[in-house]
């Protein structure tokens, strides 16, 4: 590639990351099941420092992570400009089927989701491009 | 969750997840490496049936990737109206370091990206919201 438009590629530190993240928003949760790697978008929100989503306990993301290792990214991309930043967030996912539902988060299709799962993080990276 | 705000969800045909992939732009690669899981944006491009990104041949993007399966998700997600769609690629990559680097993808970081990946797609699905 040429040099010209290119961005510098720099390091957040994981204050930043998790100032970031802010309270919630729409990531994407990457996890290995039984048809390989498999990552979709869902509804997160922030509690201290971990990152909870919310599904039906008969999903396949529930069915295949449970106590598993994930991968949970967020990211605010410009493509007009060539610019924005990426939250990789990894850790062992665990389940909480008594979560009330009203404690969020709260994904946009209908349906029951009754199980709230949480990322406890063993590692949070983050980088910044532009 | 309370019905109010709720959307329905459908199932993208194959067809028309190709259509909403264009001819490329941001979408998250993931892949289980040696961390576990692993979600990270990448600039891809579409060429007939594959996926293709760019990377340096010493990332380790590259390192955990060859011949192996992956998945690739792209999105678009209205965050104010609580609708979007997803298309999730899954599939083998594949490495072709003889890819002129003018044919792309390009890459918004500054730096040579030599290697051209490509995913052979196995299952390509997506679905809607709203």
């Amino acid at each position: 590639m040429t040099t010209e438009g290119a961005r510098h590629l720099t390091e957040l530190d994981e204050h930043e990351c998790w100032r970031r993240l802010g309270d919630g928003g729409v990531g994407r949760l990457a996890w290995s099941g039984a048809q390989g790697p498999t990552v979709v978008p869902v509804n997160y929100r922030v509690d201290g420092r971990e990152v909870q989503i919310r599904t039906a306990a008969y999903s396949s993301l529930a069915r295949e992570t449970e106590d598993s290792l994930v991968a949970f990214e967020a990211d605010r991309i410009d493509e007009a400009t060539h610019t924005g930043w990426s939250v990789l967030v990894r850790g062992r996912m665990t389940f909480d089927y008594a979560a009330p539902a009203s404690e969020g988060p709260h994904p946009w299709p209908e349906g029951a989701r009754r199980l709230r799962m949480a990322i406890t993080p063993t590692s949070v990276t983050g980088r910044q491009v532009g």
